[in-house]
């Protein structure tokens, strides 16, 4: 060989020093953790430098079991992603089953028959089933990862198809959609924007959100709102220039930012309609909604139209695993098919074998049991059940939900919709004094325009009982009546 | 309670009839798929729709066996994932232990003992070890994810500092950062951008790759390029004004986009004296060459600096679980710490229980057994291996890297290092001639400019044998003489 290649080699491997340190250093392994190398205090970020969050030692069914000995109710599956409960011996044996198998292979040249299975699996139409028109399955590792992506396969579809001009979102205030700059840049959730507002995308814009509790107005039908809504919406897409919009992004029924808030009756397919004249795309994030949660597999089945994108997460593992996934429609597919024949996008670890695996195992128990429908029968208990507790409370503005995924809204005045003041923390109050008397519960603020409004989210697995549901809605009443009694005395 | 509530209720819930259809067709669950049930094909999107993936039925140690009976030796571990090759029992066993204790908790309120474990574990400095600086670990599940995360994090820190002035990203061309939009955009990775170049940011800006091979001009020294680079980028600090920046972000060791480049001698060193000068943060992204990859546990160890932010990856979980860190220095820490006392972000899935105990027990042996030692070691047996069977092959013009992380790049001219047409695809070939002959190496195009030159990266398992890497070096052989012997008949 050329002596100079050789240089060239030698020179590139580094700092042999460092090298030779760490292998000094890497030979007397310490095997047990000093608590001085810890630096200050334990290493991982917590949601909060002043809060410590509860260590949870076991969890099985409905229950998580802290490290203090104290058993919780968990009565939101986390964040409505426990759909199975926990500790299911069935996903755990597929886990281990694949791992046992394969683990990891890169896609650009190999596949698995777990993430095959399961593209399968939720995309199948069982007969006499809704016919939702989604062809392919993108597996990635949460919901912000497959709203992200999802943002660039509409993009994608437009420069394929020959509109390149096409470069604006529209998004509805009051939504979510993740945390990455992208999918934060198409949510409203104020609070979570407020140190980045300078490095969000600029092409997007947002129209109103389709909450009637809050704002229908009185002298309106709620024919008339959607209506109201859906003219919004065009003014929108008008401003902008039609021709330049790539997509119109909605959850169904929206989740945590403003709790549970389903549509008014006809407004989606206002919508739908509205996309089809200009050619814009649907975008349908059903990444907390989907999979079941309010009673039909598809939240969008229960709006009668049909999304071009459609984004599922949380109730696709159950939590057992992060894995969410982007659906694609044979519309989309099919542009890109005779375009350049893929999606522009990959990651290391898209259609991960033991994640797709383990999501197999929880949708093959969903399926087999009959647990969206499960969910539908039990929801329809929970609803009667939180309306016969709290309709009478006087800070229990709206009970509204879908499924198994239901909200109360608080507020001060039950005729005027007041909200509370948000230093109250009426709803983080509630869910902290649920916590208290051994339940968990979702708690959300800003719920009108981020910045007023409390609720809390009600989610419990598909697999709850009867007894547990009467449980949930006992030990939340008394949360409930905790706070109103301090406001009351205060 | 008030009718009007029931009312407002009971229509919030729904399509009745949608829930009955849907309960009807969930009462018929077919158990097995028909091909008709599947739309067009198979559901799961692979990397295009021309090509179909092998599929991988198992894998252990150094090999995965492919569906049809064949046997790769995996050269790359997909994407230098794999550190510990495949099928680890302990990694299966810590994996279902914690799935027996639990899977999934919210952060909002709660915490497990893996995820707290895996932090201390992977920042614990060891008695005489670097003194890296980092002190909290944000746990998600690509290193997409985590690079976003970080650009959130430095962007917030500026924000909590008072200067919320601070806008714009400066990162480097041939570099790769992620795949979600924010990610991309500080990325250079310019055949992953063709579409989505109208969407991206535009707050980042792009300066000149620290690559020797083809960059360093005949005239100048070592020394003299890594001048020119720092001048180059002190220039684009001042073109932006440096009160403006938050981040320079780099990979110590550039990964797929370029090929395993190591930066110039006192290069890294340069860019941290130029960002204290202006208060601009470090952002390091070690994805691909961190944990242990380069023969160091961090690949800046062997640079002589500590950066403010590093993300981890590929390395960290090994492939058994999506997994990635977002690793955060005491400055850093500090400021929000002093602020609002919290990172501003937070995502269903971060912290894992299943994938930080799985990523558990991958450090725990990599620990353990002393891999970071082994990978240097061997690393040092595969340049000479490299070295000695590539040197004089007329179409390698550069062998480089470190640890267990190598790259020969292509060139039709070693002399004046004119690369291949971009439609030879000269790297993808010698990647399927070496698939066909039983070996995985991972290829890539575009290695000089975007458009023109070619690599592939041999990235074993830090357990691999010295009989592998034999293997590994003598298949490549003949999978680049097959491709030079086309080029020369051609």
């Amino acid at each position: 060989m050329a002596p100079s290649l050789l240089l060239e080699t030698v020179s590139s491997n580094g700092d042999a020093s460092a090298i030779a340190k760490s292998i000094v250093a890497e030979a007397t392994p310490s095997t047990t953790m000093s608590p001085e190398s810890r630096g200050q205090g334990r290493g991982l970020l917590h949601r909060s430098f002043t809060e410590s969050p509860y260590e949870v030692s076991s969890a099985l069914g409905s229950y998580l079991q802290l490290s203090t000995g104290v058993s919780i109710l968990d009565g939101c599956g986390g964040a409505a992603v426990a759909i199975i409960g926990h500790g299911n011996e069935e996903v755990m044996a597929a886990t281990v089953a694949q791992m046992q198998k394969v683990s990891y292979v890169h896609t650009l040249s190999y596949t698995t028959s777990s993430a095959e299975d399961l593209a399968d699996l939720i995309l199948e139409i069982p007969p006499g089933g809704f016919q939702h028109g989604l062809e392919k399955a993108y597996f990635c590792g949460s919901g912000s990862e497959a709203n992200d992506a999802a943002l660039k396969l509409a993009r994608q579809y437009f420069y394929e198809k020959g509109e390149p001009q096409r470069k604006f979102y529209v998004s509805r205030s009051q939504s979510y959609h993740g945390n990455s700059i992208a999918s934060m840049s198409v949510s409203a959730n104020l609070p979570r924007k407020v140190p980045y507002q300078d490095i969000l995308m600029h092409n997007v814009s947002f129209v109103s959100p389709a909450y009637s509790y809050q704002y229908q107005r009185s002298s309106e039908t709620e024919q008339e709102y959607v209506v109201r809504l859906i003219a919004e919406l065009d003014a929108e897409f008008q401003r902008i220039g039609p021709e330049n919009v790539i997509s119109f992004i909605a959850e169904p029924v929206v989740g945590a930012t403003s709790g549970c808030v389903a549509a008014p009756k006809g407004y989606f397919a206002g919508v739908r309609k509205l996309c089809d004249k200009y050619g814009i795309l649907l975008h349908l994030d059903e990444i907390m909604c989907g999979m079941g949660r309010t009673g039909t597999y598809f939240a969008f089945e229960q709006e009668d139209v049909l999304p071009d994108i459609v984004t599922v997460g949380k109730g696709l593992g159950g939590g057992y695993a992060p894995v969410a996934a982007v659906l694609i429609s044979s519309k989309v597919v099919d542009t890109l098919r005779a375009g350049s024949a893929a999606f522009n996008h990959g990651q290391t670890y898209q259609a991960h074998p033991v994640t797709c695996a383990t999501a197999l195992a929880v949708q093959k128990i969903v399926r087999r049991e009959s647990l969206v429908q499960r969910c539908a029968l039990m929801g329809m208990l929970l609803n009667q059940l939180l309306v016969d507790t709290f309709g009478g409370c006087k800070f229990v503005g709206n009970i509204r939900g879908r499924g198994l995924f239901w909200a109360l809204e608080f507020v001060r005045d039950k005729t005027t919709k007041e909200t509370f003041s948000p230093s109250c923390h009426f709803g983080f109050n509630v869910q902290q004094n649920a916590f208290n008397l051994g339940l968990a519960v979702y708690p959300g603020a800003g719920t009108v325009d981020g910045v007023r409004g409390d609720h809390v989210i009600i989610a419990p697995p598909f697999t709850t009982s009867v007894v547990d549901l009467g449980k949930i809605v006992t030990l939340l009443k008394e949360a409930y009546i905790q706070e109103e009694t301090r406001l009351d005395l205060s």
